[in-house]
This record gives C-alpha cells, structure tokens and sequence, in this order.
C-alpha cells in the first residue's frame, strides 16, 4: 500500500534552482571555457573579515551564541532594524513591528499563513518569485497571476479588477527578481491605496534594497514612502534579507516589519517552524549592520557598474530585449523560435552558460514565458560578463 | 478595514515556552533563592570547546559555510547519519534516505506536510508534544487526540478504532516528550505494522534518543527493530535533532530519514521555507558526531543520575505521581484541588520553580491536563533537584 501524499504538495512543482543544477550534471566545463553562472542570486565571495571574526568570537566565547533565542528574533537585532529603517524610510517602526527569520522565503511563508489558507486567493505580478507561487500552491491558496507589460510595472487597476471575496493580499517584489525593476514610489503608493480600500495585506519583499540604484540619491532618497504614513501598518508587511547585502546567505537570516498583533501570529509559526533563528547569523547580521554601512555602498556601486555593463551589452546584441535591469537581475526577451526551457539547456552544453528559463517565473498559461531569461548578473565580473556576451552572441540553437 | 487573519492560525495557540516565559516578569529572584527552570527541554551550557572551534575554524577560513547549500543538506553529514544509523539499528539506511533540516520542529513541519492537508487527519497519543499540534491546527489538519493510560504508553488497538478514511498518519515520539517514557520495541513493531496494513505513515520522533537509559545497553542495542526489516521507508518517517545531543539549540539542526522519494517532496518545502539549513549548524553536527561519541556517553549518563534523582525524589513525595520518567523530563500528577495552568503560576511567585502544566500537553477536553505538570529535569544537577523536592515538599496552594 502507497503512503498518502498531500495532492497540493504533489502538485507542487520542484525547486527550479535544484532542477537546473541537475542539467550541469555530466558536462565538463574546461578552464578555457569554465561555466558562467548566472542561475542564482546569491554572493558567492565570503563576508568581509571583520563579520567573520565576529562570528568565530562568538562561536567561541558567547554561551548563548548555542542557546535557543527569542522566537521573534535577538532583541538587539530587532532594535537595529527599527532604528535604521526608522532613518531610511522617514518613518516610525518599532522594534516590536520587527521580527527575525530563517531567512527572507520563511517570512514570506510565515506572513502568508497568517494571512490565507486553504482556497484563499493571492495575487502575484508575473513574472513571479517561484518560492512565492510554490508556497501558495502546497498551502492549497489560488495562486492570482498578474500578468505584466513590457515594462514589467504592475497596474493597480488591472489588480482591482482582480480582487474577489477570497483575496487576501497583493505581493510585490521591488527591486523585482526575477525583473530587475525598482517600481517607481508613486506606483508602489498606488497599491497600498487599493490594499487599503479593499481591506487586503500589502507584502513589499525588499530583499534586494541594497542595491537600489536609487538608494541614496539624494538626503531623503527612499524607495517608497509608505513608511512615512503613521498608520502603515494598518495594511504594509515589509519582508528582508541579510543574506545579499552582507553575503550571509549560508546563515539563514531575514527579517519581517509588520503591526505587533500580526507579529504576535507569526509567532505561532516561528515557534513550530524555526523556534528560533540561527543565533550566530543574527550575531553576524546585527555585526554587519552596524559595522558595514560603507562596504555595503561600494557592493552596491559595483553591482551598479555591472548592471551598466549588461545594459550596454544588450545594446550590442540587438536581436535580444532587456525587459528589466537593476540590483541582481536582468530579465530578457531571446530572439529565438524555441523555448526558454529548452534553450537553457542548450546554452550549457554549447556555451557554458546556466541561466533561468522564463517559463519557470511564469504560469504555463503565459505563453511569454517561453521567450524570455533571467539573468542574475550580480556575481560576475566585467570580465566576465563581457564573456557572456561573446558567448551569447555566438549562440545558435 | 482589518487586515485578513487566517482563521487556522488564529484558533492556533501561542508558544507554550514563550508563555511561560512570560509569568516570570516582574517576579524578583534572590540570589538565595533562585529561578529553577524546569521548562525548556534544551541544554544550558555551551557545546564542548572542540566543536565551537571547529565553528570558528570554518566561520573563519571555510568560504562554504557562508554559502547556500544543498535544499536537503550537507551530502557529509547525510552520509555519517547513514552509516551511524545503519550501524545502530542494524539496518540499511542510504544516505539519499536522510535530510538535514532547520532543526527537528520543521523535519516534522516538512515531513507532514507532504502527508496531510486541510480536512486530513492525524493520530496524536496525549499527552502531545505541542508544536505538533500547534502545525496541525494552522494548517487545518484535524487532530485526532488519542489517550493513553497511567503508564502512558499509547494503544496500537485504540489507534486502530480512530482510523478514518481522512487519517494520514500516526504520530509517536520515544523517549517521549513530554511524558519521558520509553516505549518498548515490541510496542512501536505493533504500530508499525498497523500502519502499514491501513497505508498511514508512521512518524516515529526519535529526538531523545540519546538519552534513552536502553542506549548500548547490549551490542544489539537499540530502541527498536523497524529499520532492520529492509521495507521500512515503505511506512516509517524518523525525525531526529542535533540539538539535545550536541547542545546546538541555537544553531537549528535536526534530520528526517525517511524514503527517497517522500525526501523529493520534502524538497520542495524546505526549498520554499528554508532553501537550506545554516552551514555552521550543519559543520557543529557533523564534528559533533564524527568527535563527541564518548562524551555524549557522559552526557547521557549524568542525565540518567538525575533521572536516578527524581525517581527517588518522588518517591519521597507520595503525594505526587510520577507518571513517567526518562529522557529529558518526569511527567507528574500533583495532589492538589486546583488546575496546574494556575498552580503553574503560584509555583514561579511561591516557590520559585517554572514549569510547565499539562495542560498545554492535552486537549481541553482531557480534564487530566490539570492534574499534570511537566518537569524538564536534564539541566538541573543534583542539588538543583534536592531543593527542588524540598521547594514542592513545602508548596501549599
């Protein structure tokens, strides 16, 4: 007799990025030639010295560096938060409208199920962070897709024509992944006028605000100013990562900015999923935020410069369009009549190059899918990327 | 407008733990009379000085530990549980049959979610370990609350009459938490068969295994037979944790073993919830088990002094009954006319001892949680437990 298997876990599709390491699986890249990797958003340098000091000193000689903390995260961690973003953002946040997580998916996760359940609805702009999309389809929630246009902007209107009965919340992801654009503050206030209205959660995942190209552009440069409004936590869930920012991805920290009630739901999830986050990647974050404010800023001028480099790339390829491009991403359109989907897999053979098909951002219902890449750029260097576009340009199915 | 509350989540109730943390504020502590916390099932004292520098070793010099990982974890650690286990319990256990996850709370969180949805069911011997419930209920998973009797040892024939065509597991934990027996060999032999005939998983929760008085007590030794049957991942679901044996709370680590294919699913939870377990967490383990063998054996037997203890302890209270005792925790029944979620109170203010009533351990429909306390004994050494029996010995309500 077979074991039960939850339908909506079966249903559930693999995780992409597990899925297209496996088509490295048997091809031998050369030194000549080594594989340019541009699947994963992920820093792939360690953290600077100083926070790794700061983890071996604690490793060593901080007791509760083992202990179980607080489920909602160290009390200290969460202070910083709420002082930093109260100056960055122009606004007032509480360290009790802070909570720390296992990283940024699980305080999407967390945030979501206290939000909706089982035969609940969720709207996602497309192309969509499929962490999110798998999330919604295993808790059993309809997944609302959103479709885009060719800025990949999402429009309040076309998701006020989306909301029914069973809708829960809107998601956005600025700076987007897989897109790469920063909505504009005026689009982003937009949507918490509709959330607001029609008694829904806005979730704003900023995990790539470090990179902004608009950060710190001017004394009041901010992404948005929904911070700014006195009662933004009558409607905003604001989700984080240290993971890009500080290069802690091995460490499992995120963060989520919430009303306290909600948080005291969280919680509950925290507590059986996590109980707490790992203690020494809070050490290393709380360490990073307080000590890394100008090494981050020469990390984000040099993703900055890459990004440079990849619009002027795609400008030298013209039968390829740049649908998107800023913080880890560009998200582009291949001249081509064969799938994204395939043609990932080719680009590893002929050219050494692993990338994301489109289609695995979109529903099978989006045939634009089929046309289009990500490319997360942020770990190559100039050198490298001006490889990747000989190698590009180069390719034929 | 209010923001949507899943109603799942919120008819789940808070953290246990976290609760009684809070009964302690504003009580003062002197020095002469200080806090016994019999609370927490989790080690005090920091792991041995050779792991925490291996930890700082690899913060320091090891560029992986700051990376993401493989979703199911370090293929190391996967192969030295496999071949411990297999040692172990004499059987066959491959290293594609065991994941690392963010400690043992989401190896069950993951596990169950691949087997039961909302409007399933699943079978919980009481009292209960409480984050299991907790999960069931803020994913709309119908517990099915399953008394056992004064030894509290669960029935495999009472089990049998709660099957329903909506059941998809049943859920055991040995030693137990929170009632600290150790269920016989023969015992968990009936369950699985059981479940096996119905098609229902068994999830047997092994995290105290290393502390089980049966441990080593013969070359055979072991807790029980089921993985020496080369079928076993066709039923059975093993959850362990680093966190007990190793005294790594703070760094989440635990591991499920369990079929290859039950595992792939898991992927795709863990992916979206965690996308992988901390690196550091995963190189204490593996040290750990690979260095700490003989010192774990010391552990384990100090802990079994202190069982010896409060054996004898409540021996010397005939009033109380000791339920069982073992592992981690004695599971008691006070004498008095008063229900232990208040008398739980009045031991922090009167005597200066925190722990945690059976009532977070039943169903309100279990009118014995009143009558229950849960102590958490393993951290206490012996004079700690002496002048815990004269502090009870003294309570009058």
């Amino acid at each position: 007799m077979t074991l039960p298997l939850n339908p909506a876990m079966a249903a559930t599709f693999p995780p992409p990025v597990m899925e297209a390491r496996r088509w490295l699986s048997g091809v031998v890249f050369t030194p000549e030639r080594p594989l340019i990797n541009v699947s994963q958003a992920a820093p792939v340098d360690s953290p600077p010295l100083g926070l790794r000091q700061a983890l071996a000193e604690a490793a060593l000689h901080d007791p509760q560096a083992h202990l179980y903390g607080p489920v909602l995260g160290l009390p200290a961690l969460r202070e910083e938060i709420a002082a930093q973003w109260s100056a960055a953002y122009g606004g007032s946040i509480r360290d009790d409208q802070v909570a720390i997580t296992q990283g940024c998916n699980q305080a999407f996760t967390a945030v979501m199920s206290t939000l909706a359940g089982a035969g609940d609805e969720v709207i996602l702009p497309t192309p969509w962070y499929f962490n999110h999309k798998m999330w919604l389809d295993m808790q059993g929630v309809t997944t609302v897709p959103m479709a885009t246009g060719s800025d990949l902007l999402p429009d309040p209107d076309k998701a006020a024509s989306l909301i029914t009965p069973r809708t829960r919340a809107i998601v956005l992801v600025s700076p987007n992944n897989p897109g790469g654009v920063e909505y504009p503050a005026e689009l982003i206030g937009r949507f918490r006028d509709l959330c607001r209205g029609r008694g829904l959660a806005l979730i704003v995942d900023e995990t790539y605000r470090d990179f902004d190209s608009r950060h710190g552009r001017d004394i009041g440069g901010r992404p948005h100013d929904l911070f700014t409004d006195p009662d933004w936590d009558d409607v905003l869930i604001q989700l984080y990562s240290f993971s890009k920012a500080y290069r802690l991805t091995g460490h499992r920290v995120g963060a989520i900015v919430a009303a306290a009630a909600r948080l005291a739901e969280v919680e509950k999830f925290l507590d059986t999923v996590a109980i707490c986050p790992s203690q020494l990647g809070q050490i290393g974050a709380l360490w990073g935020m307080q000590n890394l404010g100008a090494w981050v800023a020469g990390e984000r001028a040099e993703i900055l410069a890459r990004r440079a480099a990849m619009l002027n790339g795609f400008k030298a390829l013209p039968a390829w369009r740049l649908l998107g491009c800023g913080a880890y991403f560009a998200y582009v359109e291949h001249p081509f009549d064969a799938s994204s989907a395939d043609l990932a897999k080719q680009l590893v053979q002929d050219q050494a190059i692993l990338m994301l098909p489109g289609t695995m951002f979109q529903p099978d219902s989006h045939a634009e899918g089929k046309r289009q890449f990500r490319i997360a750029f942020a770990n190559v260097d100039a050198g490298g990327i001006a490889e990747m576009f000989n190698r590009l340009s180069d390719f034929r199915p």
